[in-house]
């Protein structure tokens, strides 16, 4: 069995997010994507999916500044590479395959959904060479990118600090100018995931770090590279000082790294100096999006194993029936299983939907469409937070179909729980995202992504000439009101206009995976009045009423909320607890 | 540090639940109470606390039909035991204390906050011993509960099967009467809690079986006892086949069982034949109520620690801080995170004292209060279900105030939180909760459970004088509304109209939390009045504000969709998913 529900990746690839138009003029065409797809479906099918559990179960072993990983990783990650799928996303002029990101991203789902530990070191590996490839001299990604695209090199990202977790403002780690031009780097790194390994020959390690006599501040941060093995084949002073031992994600190393422990830590500047976290950002923002793909990843893993079991397990009898003789039906015959399974669809499938149409987005922009930033940029922090929290929720219900079982060790679905509960952590925890969405997104360039947002919503209302346009546009003017009222407090007083940032996330995000919904919804429509209906399309249907019926109808609690601003927990006082 | 908060648990027995009413005429007085706590807060430090972490990482070994644990458990156990808390709620006539149910869940909430995998066995054992104190014969009493108020032997329950997890209905295994009144066990039993371990000399086993001949269905299973050893020293046919490896509640053994392989497990019967779901119901609604307990305890650990860390951790800046070489503040400076905390405050603490609630009607019960039995039925499933659905949200906070490092099996939050992932489903799943509420507990007597309910509500409400009485009371107008439509449609059509008794669950549960409230804060005011306010009363009233405008605000919009009745989970076919 799939940990995905491949007839749904199509669908919304080929009719909701409409890959053909983004393909139209390329070397592709759709019989070339589902190709793609097929091949990714194999080595998932192969190398992912078989070992999920015992990577689960054998986590990495710190071995004397080694890290010792189980045997199944390494297959795995070799067949990734050979197949095309690190070299994917990357451009042709260094050695890539130019993939949409679309397509990438697609691809990306069923190698997260069958084992996302093992998807997580090509994750790293892609991050950091886009960085390298956007910011890079030549001769740096001659180097170091070309090597990576084709898999001999892997990478990382090493932003933290064990003294300053998600405020980079704090970091300390130096660079100091050396006189042929490189840095010497020293300074102790946390929570890297990827951060050590012998999967590949080298590990580029992308480090921010301060130049000494800088700015203070975020303004002092620099980017550079810092190899595991400088290129002349000495070890560079990179050192492994501990794994940590996570909940979930086991399979993926996460280090603490000591930089510099006996001064000799070589690395080079990316770019400009005192630049490093515009540099960081950029990749921060593909990374976000990733963590939302790799949540609804592990959300429709959940799912599909859970609706798996619901309809093979019999257990129990309809309230109506009296006779304790007859049969048991399966769990999916009982009210109560139907709406577990239905919340995990109905949180899953727009997960999807966003995750795939800022991936459109991606590929508008590169195609030279500017609005198609701004629309993204205010969609990403929604991106990456929202099946963060509600397909981990989901999980949570696949658990609950499965009950006892479903607790255990021997199904997958405690370990999807396990996994995903890390996405609302890394990569800027969900509060972070509220605060980028509200303090800073939604205000920019005077409103203008959130006037995109709006502006596309109403575009596929009016376009869709569907039932759930109306509730739909209601929840917008709410949206409208609340977000008017919520940026003058910010203005008036940023510490009180921001201190329900989270809350007006989560009412944003319900509001978009409404409008996906609704773009599902549409899409299924015209599917049915094309080809007929089915059960897959009236699934769609009865899936979205729900959404529409029990999630988009608590925003406008929450909207109450906001509109009073309420200041229960801002007025808490430490002493107080 | 503690794993709970003493200061809370004092003022939640004494001047919320009003313990004094309780001890009132009985031998003990306020000091002997707070005695009885000093001794469970010296053995959980001692023993419970600095095992926890060991405990869950080194899982029982499953070794030629013996369960190997961990050291650390059986020196907890016993000193459980020689400190009376295993004697403690039993009879004095079998041995017993004689404690009330308040003073002895009291207890139980500091073993479980500080070790609820050890604390398991003891709960298991008391569970099996009342039903015998109930129900069995003076002898059996003499020979099986004796020894196990002394803690020489201990105790499961043996419900579910392999084939039948939540349907009791379908159970198979059978007892075949021997010419000497005793009767011969064969079948296999699943997810028995503490049904394999050398802790004790011996395990007494209650087992639902079935006497061939006796009615189909619930109405056929009767209740025995079966020893692992015989009283006359041999091994009985009871075998261990297996352990579970669960997500969490490590410590505690989760077994398969085997009995009558060999054709020997001898079992005696308890009470009549065909009585036994009778008799294991009074065993599962206390036992429901403990599980409430211990989820209540599993949130208060998480929230505790959570407390620590964001105190103790220095993190970031206000919105408004521009400088970046100021000072970090601790965790706790920011908005979010003391929402994230308050969300748990405002979980745990009015969990904590619905159970201890619950207790003083069992107290009152057995003082001959008619009355208390009947509001405690309709208060079971919602003491059971709301700390193990809320709580566990609960822990899931406190993992995100901890970021990364909460990640981490270094700090205990993400146990908490794999601990507290079981409540949901054993002892009755969140599901079952719903339909035993709405199908059976406010239907029963003409409605007296649900009059009795909103008449303590309501009594109170008027008693407090408190302005959150008035949000209150329209929570309260609504609850009757729905359940007046919701009881009329199970009535015309039960499987349409327990279609979403899980979110009628939901929705009582949340107003009867916001009773709760009402209680702590009328009690804070009092306590204020009397003896000046304090930091820890403001809290309890901010607290309760925060759960009025962020909790109970949700039961509108449940309210709404249960009065429409909402069929969107009811009409979805299982071909659509």
């Amino acid at each position: 069995m799939r940990a995905y529900d491949r007839e749904d990746l199509l669908f919304q690839l080929f009719d909701v997010a409409g890959v053909e138009e983004i393909i139209a003029g390329t070397e592709l065409d759709a019989d070339a994507v589902r190709g793609i797809l097929d091949t990714a479906d194999q080595i998932a099918t192969d190398h992912y999916l078989p070992h999920a559990h015992e990577i689960d179960e054998n986590e990495p072993v710190f071995d004397n500044g080694r890290a010792i990983l189980p045997d199944a990783v390494k297959p795995a990650v070799d067949a990734f590479i050979e197949g095309g799928f690190l070299a994917g996303p990357f451009r042709p002029e260094h050695g890539g395959l130019g993939l949409p990101e679309t397509v990438h991203q697609a691809a990306s789902f069923v190698f997260s959904a069958s084992n996302v530990s093992i998807k997580g070191y090509a994750m790293l590996t892609i991050g950091a060479g886009r960085l390298i490839q956007s910011f890079g001299t030549e001769d740096q990604k001659t180097r170091y990118l070309e090597p990576m695209v084709e898999g001999r090199y892997f990478g990382t990202m090493c932003l933290s600090e064990p003294q300053a977790g998600s405020s980079l403002s704090d970091i300390t780690t130096k660079a100091e100018p050396m006189e042929d031009g490189r840095y010497r780097i020293s300074g102790r790194k946390m929570w890297i995931s990827a951060g050590e390994h012998e999967l590949s020959e080298n590990i580029v390690h992308m480090v921010l770090a301060k130049i000494p006599g800088g700015p203070p501040g975020v303004k002092g941060i620099s980017l550079f590279i810092v190899p595991k093995i400088r290129l002349d084949g000495t070890r560079n002073d990179v050192t492994l000082a501990g794994l940590n031992h996570k909940m979930g994600y086991r399979g993926t190393t996460n280090c603490a790294l000591n930089f510099g422990e006996q001064g000799d830590c070589i690395g080079e500047l990316v770019g400009e100096p005192h630049q490093g976290l515009r540099y960081m950002f950029q990749m921060m923002n593909e990374a976000r999006i990733g963590v939302g793909m790799g949540a609804t990843a592990l959300g429709q893993a959940g799912f599909q194993a859970s609706l798996a079991y619901a309809r093979d397990r019999p257990q129990g009898r309809s309230p109506v029936a009296k006779d304790p003789a007859s049969p048991q039906v399966p769990l999916i015959g009982h009210a109560d299983i139907r709406r577990l399974l239905l919340a995990q669809k109905a949180a899953v499938e727009p997960a999807l939907a966003l995750a795939l149409y800022c991936a459109v987005l991606v590929d508008r922009h590169r195609a030279g469409d500017a609005d198609a930033l701004t629309l993204l940029d205010v969609l990403t922090p929604v991106a990456k937070s929202w099946p963060s929290e509600f397909c981990l929720e989901a999980n949570k219900h696949a658990i609950q179909v499965l009950g006892g079982a479903g607790y255990t060790r021997d199904y997958p679905v405690e370990r999807h729980y396990r996994d995903n509960r890390l996405n609302p952590i890394h990569e800027g925890t969900h509060g972070i995202q509220g605060m980028d969405l509200l303090g800073r997104k939604v205000m920019m360039q005077n409103g203008a992504g959130f006037t995109a947002l709006t502006g596309a919503i109403r575009a596929d209302i009016t376009g869709a000439g569907h039932p759930l346009g109306d509730p739909l546009s209601a929840a917008v003017d709410r949206l409208e009101e609340v977000t008017r009222s919520l940026t003058a407090q910010v203005l008036a007083d940023p510490e009180r206009g921001l201190a329900n940032a989270t809350l007006y996330l989560d009412l944003t995000g319900h509001v978009i995976m409404g409008w996906m919904w609704l773009r599902i919804a549409r899409a299924a429509a015209e599917k049915a009045g094309r080809e007929g209906d089915s059960d897959f399309l009236k699934g769609k249907q009865q899936a979205a009423r729900y959404f529409y019926a029990r999630e988009l109808s608590r925003t406008e609690g929450w909207a109450r909320t906001l509109l009073a601003n309420d200041a229960s927990a801002f007025e808490m006082q430490a002493g107080w607890f």
